[in-house]
C-alpha cells in the first residue's frame, strides 16, 4: 500500500484487460485536459455527452469546451438526475441521441456524472451500432472509486435493481478530484463506504490508513486523490482477475447484500437511504453476522462501526429515519436478490478486517434470527 | 465442396470460437429431440421459449415437450410475426418475461421462430442479467443458414434497421430442416437467395452445384440439407476469422447494400418486398456494376441473374410491384447506411463468381449513373 506516500497530483491506473484494457486517470484538472487525453486515445471527432440535471450546469461546458479544442464537436443530453433514470425510458432515449448524433463506432460516447449516468450510458454505448467507444467522466466520488470502473453496465427492471445491461469496457475513464468539491457532503460520504469496503476486502493497511487519514480525504488533500487511486488499482485486480463476474469477482459485494435489502425495504427513497449508506450498515451487519458465526472476532465489528460513525455514515439499522419492515420481509428480499439452494445462501462473510471470503453454505434460518436480534437493539 | 456427396440425414456444424464455441446441429426432426441437446450442453432447468404467432401453432408444443422430457420446465411468449416486431417495445416485453420466469444465468433463452424472433431474443438472452444461456432454433431457411449463426442480434430503431444490438453468441443451434416445409414458398425462396450468396462470394463450385441441384433444395431432398450445412459452414469461416466484423466478415453483405436500399424504398412493406428478395436484386446489381466497372464479365452477372430467375426471385428492380423512387433517393439511402468518405462508398464488388471482395473507394457518383441507366430499363 502506497496510498499517502507519493506526493504526485496525479495517479494512473491501468485495467489490463488484452484488448480492453484502459486507463483511468486521477487527479484534478482533468474535464479541462479531457479534450486532449480522449483525442489521443479514440480517433472519432464526434462525440455524445450524456450527464445529469445537477452536474450539467456545473461540467458540462467546460468539458464540451475541452473537446472543441480538440476538434471534437459534440452533441450532448441532459437527463433527470437519480436512480429512476435507470430505466428502459431514458435507455431508449440515450440511444436516439447518439444514432441521431451520427455516431459511429469509433466516435466517443462520454458519460459525465454520478454511478446513475454511467452505468445508463455505458450500456447505451455497448448497444448502439453494437458498441460505440466510451469514456467515463465520473463526478461522484462512488462513480470514481467503484461503478466507472469494470465495466458492469446496466438498468433496472420492475424486477429488480441492474438486472438488464451488458459487460462494456470504458476506452477510457477520467477522474477529476477536483468536482467532487461541489459534491453534497452525504454522497460523499456515501462513496467512501465503498473505498472504507476495499479496504475490508483485503487490505488492512488500507484500512488501518483511512482511519488515520479519513479527514484530509474528506478535506481534499493528496490523501483523496491517494485514496481514489488505491480503490481503483483494488478494483482493477480483481475485475482483471474475474471480468464477468465467475468467481472472486463477488468479494466486491461485501456488505451489498444486506445493503441491497435495506435499500428495497426503503423503496429506494434516497432521502431515507442511499446505495452507499446501506452498504455501510450491510458492512458492519456482514462483520458481525461473522462474529455470530464464530468465524470472525467481534472487536473487527466494533472497529468498523467506529470509523463508519466516525464519517458521519449510519452503521445500524436503527440509524435509518422511518423504520423498516420486519425481519422476515428482509430476509424475502435477501432471498430474492441471491438464489437459495435448499435453505443456504451466498453470502461474503469475513475471518476479520482484510479477510473477507465468499461463503456459499450460510443457512438462511441463521440470517434471519440474526436479523431479529438486530432489530431488537 | 461435399455437399451432395455425403448422403447422412444430418450434420454437424463446430463454430469454433474459443469458449464461446458452439453446435449447430442440421436435420430433420431436431425440435422433437431439442429437450435432449439442449440438457446436454446447458445446466439450467427452466427455459423461457420466444416464439411468433405463425409458428407457435406449429412447433411450440412439440418443443415444449420435448423440454418437459428431460426435467426443463418452460414459460413461452408469442409475439406478433414481422419485422416491426424488431422493437425496443417487444424488448422489453422479452426482457420482463425471461425475468417473471426467473431465468437465472445457466438457464436457457430458446428463440423458436425466424430471424426476427432470433435477433429480437438473441439480444434480450444477452442483456438480461448481462447474459444468460441462449439457445437458437431457427425456423426460416434464412434464420437457418444465415442469421441464427454468428452472434448478430439486435432490433431496429426508428434511425435505421439492426442499429442497436449486441454480439451475443448462443449455446446452440438447432436447424431443423424438417420444419422449412410448411414455410411458404416465397419465404422459402428469399432464404435460398442467402444460400446462393455463399456461393457467389468465395464458393464457384457451390454456386455451381445449386445450378445443378436447386430443386432437390426446394423439394426437401438430401440436398437441402447439404445445402445448409454448407452454407452454415460458410458462414462459420467468416465468423470464426472475424467475429465482430472488423474485416472480411464485411463480405456477407454481398448483395445487400442494393438490397438493403431497396427495402428501405418499399418502406419494409413485406409485400411488396422480403429481405432475401431485395438481396437477390442486390446481387445481380452488384455484378452487373461490377462488370460496369471492368472489374468482371457481364457474362458472369447473366449467370447468376438466370439461376435466380431459374428459382423465381426477381432480379431487377422492375420486378418489384408499385414503383421506385428516383435514383437520387435510393442514393441517399445508400449514403446513410454507408459511411460516404469524400465521395467515396464501400462496396461489395467482384471478379466474377464466387470472387467477391471488400472495394472501400467506389465513387459513388457511378453508382448514382449506374441506378439512373438501370431504373430506365
Ligand atoms: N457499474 C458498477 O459496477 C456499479 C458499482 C456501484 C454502483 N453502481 C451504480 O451507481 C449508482 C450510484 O452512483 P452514484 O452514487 O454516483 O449516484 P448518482 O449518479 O445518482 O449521483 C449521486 C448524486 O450526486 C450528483 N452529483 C454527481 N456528481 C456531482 C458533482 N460533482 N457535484 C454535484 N453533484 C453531483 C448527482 O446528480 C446525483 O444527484 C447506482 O445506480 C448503482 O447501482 C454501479
Ligand atoms: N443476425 C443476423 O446475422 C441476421 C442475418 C440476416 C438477417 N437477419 C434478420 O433476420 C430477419 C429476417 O428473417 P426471416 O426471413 O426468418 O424473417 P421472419 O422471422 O419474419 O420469418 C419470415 C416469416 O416466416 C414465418 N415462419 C418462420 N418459420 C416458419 C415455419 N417453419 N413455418 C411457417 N412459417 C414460418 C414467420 O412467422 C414470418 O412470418 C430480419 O430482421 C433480418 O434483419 C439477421
Ligand atoms: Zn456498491
Ligand atoms: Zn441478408
Amino acid at each position: 500500500m502506497n496510498a499517502g506516500v507519493s506526493q504526485s497530483s496525479e495517479r494512473l491506473v491501468r485495467v489490463p484487460l488484452g484488448d480492453r484494457s484502459y486507463d483511468i486517470l486521477i487527479g484534478p484538472g482533468l474535464i479541462a485536459r479531457a479534450g486532449r487525453e480522449i483525442a489521443a486515445r479514440v480517433k472519432g471527432r464526434r462525440a455524445a455527452i450524456i450527464t445529469d440535471e445537477h452536474v450539467a450546469p456545473l461540467y458540462l461546458e467546460a468539458l464540451t469546451e475541452s473537446l472543441a479544442s480538440e476538434g471534437i464537436s459534440v452533441v450532448s443530453l441532459t437527463l433527470p438526475a437519480g436512480e429512476k433514470t435507470k430505466s428502459f425510458d431514458h435507455l431508449i432515449t440515450v440511444c436516439d441521441k447518439i444514432l441521431e448524433a451520427r455516431i459511429e463506432r469509433n466516435d466517443p460516447v462520454i458519460a459525465l456524472g454520478g454511478g446513475v449516468i454511467g452505468d445508463l450510458t455505458g450500456f447505451a454505448a455497448g448497444i448502439v451500432r453494437r458498441g460505440v467507444r466510451f469514456v467515463q467522466v465520473p463526478t461522484s466520488l462512488l462513480s470514481q472509486v467503484d461503478s466507472s470502473v469494470g465495466g458492469k453496465t446496466g438498468i433496472n427492471s420492475r424486477h429488480g435493481k441492474n438486472l438488464i445491461g451488458v459487460f462494456y469496457q470504458p476506452d477510457l475513464v477520467l477522474a477529476d478530484t477536483g468536482v467532487l468539491d461541489t459534491l453534497s457532503e452525504r454522497e460523499f460520504r456515501a462513496g467512501y463506504a465503498e473505498v472504507a469496503k476495499y479496504g475490508l476486502i483485503d487490505k488492512s493497511d488500507f484500512f488501518a490508513w483511512l482511519e488515520t487519514n479519513w479527514k484530509d480525504v474528506f478535506a481534499g488533500g493528496g490523501s483523496r486523490i491517494e485514496a481514489i487511486a488505491a480503490s481503483c488499482q483494488a478494483k482493477s485486480d480483481v475485475v482483471a482477475a474475474d471480468e464477468r463476474e465467475n468467481g472472486q469477482r463477488a468479494l466486491l459485494n461485501l456488505g451489498h447484500t444486506f445493503g441491497h435489502a435495506l435499500e428495497a425495504a426503503t423503496g429506494y427513497d434516497s432521502r431515507r437511504l442511499v446505495h452507499g449508506e446501506g452498504v455501510a450498515i450491510g458492512m458492519v451487519l456482514a462483520h458481525d453476522f461473522s462474529a455470530r458465526m464464530n468465524l470472525a472476532s467481534p472487536d473487527d465489528a466494533r472497529r468498523v462501526e467506529r470509523h463508519l460513525k466516525a464519517v458521519g455514515l449510519p452503521t445500524s439499522m436503527a440509524d435509518i429515519p422511518g423504520g423498516l419492515p420486519p425481519a422476515e420481509v428482509l430476509m424475502e428480499s435477501i432471498a430474492q436478490d441471491k438464489k437459495v439452494k435448499s435453505g443456504k445462501l451466498t453470502f461474503i462473510l469475513t475471518h476479520g478486517i482484510g479477510r473477507s471470503f465468499v461463503a456459499d453454505d450460510v443457512p438462511a434460518s441463521e440470517v434471519l434470527s440474526f436479523l431479529r436480534e438486530k432489530q431488537q437493539t
